[in-house]
């Protein structure tokens, strides 16, 4: 008897699990585990429930990790569904209800896959799912919580798939192999107010910043690299809040989105970002305070073994050759990164976060297939 | 007898007349002159009260107006006033609160020296006085209503004085003969919205905005001319309001003030704003709609007649020979300007629109003395 992927994945949606809530999803996939001889321990921090499930021996030296997460983005606008966001109605062979495809689907498929896995011909080897409750939200206590416990536990993967959705449009057409880095950068320009009959008599913060905030986004910061498409940098938004039109206001404010690939880190864009507002300061003589919040430094594990068992069993099972990718946001893999060689798949993407967010009950049972397939070809 | 200008000032004062309140400002001058043999009639009109008084024969060759309001604009922060805003206490030689300055002290001195004068040996000509209770406000049923009562009335003043601060320092330093013109220009930039991470599937509208108003602020739009200083371009504020730096905002917009000479018009400088704004959309393949006010548009009593007379009588009651100036911002005189030649003298300003605005006493006899010696010299 197998385990099924899509009557797990409805149940989870079942769970109002909206970040950072744990709704139940975490008990159930650890009482699931537990069940089929997965050692579990719940690791919680700062609030947040994470879920840590290994089979097999400690330390084996094959070990298969999984890694996933079963919070979700808030319903938003409610009123706008025509489906129960935790209803987990399926209609016309769609599964519908928030965290279909983000990710409760790719949590399911591979708690299936890999259950089905040692309930069969037990391999030689280990397998570790870590599932978090913070991916979502701050993303603190989450994946990085998972990680420490490992290391203090003398826990350890040998390699890592990330369960998250990774195709545009079509099953098994795209793999990530690395993600670009991604910061936000906060500048105030603070210069002196007066009256705009005046200005002579003020120094007016917002020449700067609309120089300094051109300078940015002309700028080409590269072409792309080997594995990455060129770093972006996007402006999100420019705030003053003046009401008064004959008031030059003291200060005002910009923030800038960057995305960044190998050829650049958190550390040289903050340094290439201080000197674009220092000599715009000089310049314009006001005052620039840059603030940077680095969300992730970019990371890649090079084509090879891993990325070969993934790609094979993704031709195998969908019959598409996916692309090895370094396109899109952040994902826990960027923690990962650092404990083991990491590589994510899963299926398609279109309509997470959004209002009836869904998913093909189909696209469920094969990517349960893809990742059995994995297990089998990496214990084989 | 003459009439006591600073008593008069104080008694304004006590009238909380804040804009558009009449607060009882205009009644008392109402009956003052009523009672001193002028034709008083209130010209009331959009709930704003103003009052046009006559003194001697409508239609007169040789007719003297001064112009002035009793509207002031608000305390302010009421807790960080001295003195109380209405109190007209004096202390020291001075007389505190809201209006002392910006004008109930130049409209005291006006209206007694005009009723001082009439009352004396009675002059071959007439006096008019235009006074308004919408000056702070909008402007929109103040000064132009009271014109608007002239025209249809067959009124007519052959010259005007208006009784607004004009001295930055020191008494009788500046008196102004035109004023530049004023506007402000709203633009806001559309483009499509989308995530950060992918800012070539949006069209992000900030750096459009952005390229617009650096143009607009390094733009020297003149270097002044004979009787103005350069005009200035003042970005007063940019917005966007977008909370999530992961988004790349749909739309961005942002106001420049700007006060022009008479090398300019309100027109010619749309003009401009819209060839600026029509070549950055094309550039960055957005949508600029530009929204504009002008305020008022330059204006010049070119010296002659009418400032001489003026400075003239200045030096002789303060010693200085007051800058012929069009520095500042907008008066009611961008009104009058219209209607015949109109130049502005008054006390300094330094306190106006501030916390515990003030006058030196002394300065309001002096300025009464001003405005009795041009009377007597226009009437010679």
């Amino acid at each position: 008897m197998t385990t099924d992927a899509v009557k797990l994945t409805a149940d989870l949606i079942r769970c109002p699990s909206v970040t950072p809530a744990e709704g139940g999803a975490l008990k159930l996939l650890d009482d699931l585990l537990s069940s089929a001889g997965f050692d579990c321990t719940r690791v919680d921090r700062g609030g947040i429930s994470n879920l840590f499930a290994r089979w097999g021996q400690k330390g084996h030296a094959r070990t298969f990790g999984f890694n996933g997460h079963t919070d979700v983005v808030p319903v938003g606008d409610e009123a706008a569904w025509t489906m129960s966001p935790f209803g987990a109605e399926v209609k016309g062979g769609v599964l519908y209800g928030r965290g279909a495809t983000d990710m409760k689907s790719g949590v399911a498929a591979f708690a299936a896959a890999a259950i089905d896995l040692v309930q069969g011909t037990p391999p030689d080897g280990a397998v570790i799912l870590t599932i978090t409750g913070d991916e979502e939200g701050d993303a603190v206590d989450g994946t990085t919580a998972l990680l420490d416990h490992m290391a203090a536990a003398g826990e350890r993967m040998s390699v890592c798939l990330v369960g998250e959705p990774t195709c545009p449009d079509h099953m098994g057409e795209m793999m990530k192999i690395g993600r670009r880095g991604s910061m936000t950068a906060w500048f105030t320009v603070t210069g002196v107010q007066g009256h705009a009959a005046y200005p002579h008599r003020a120094r007016n913060p917002l020449p700067a910043l609309v120089r300094l905030i051109d300078r940015l986004a002309s700028h080409e910061m590269d072409q792309g690299s080997d594995h990455f498409d060129a770093s972006t940098l996007a402006v999100v938004t420019i705030d003053t809040g003046n009401p008064a039109t004959n008031v030059i206001p003291a200060q005002g404010g910009a923030a800038v989105n960057i995305r960044f690939n190998d050829l650049h880190s958190g550390v040289s864009v903050t340094e290439w970002l201080q000197s674009e507002a220092d000599h715009v300061a000089k310049e314009f003589d006001v005052a620039i305070d840059l603030r940077v919040k680095i969300s992730g430094e970019s990371f890649l594990t090079p084509p090879g073994a891993l990325s070969d068992l993934v790609a094979s069993a993704v031709e195998a099972e969908t019959g598409m050759v996916p692309v090895l990718s370094t396109t899109g946001g952040t994902s826990d893999a960027r923690f990962i990164k650092d404990h083991c060689p990491v590589v994510e798949f899963g299926l398609v993407g279109r309509t997470m976060h959004q209002v009836d967010e869904c998913v093909e009950v189909a696209q469920i049972e094969q990517l349960k297939q893809v990742y059995a397939r994995i297990l089998r070809d990496y214990f084989a």
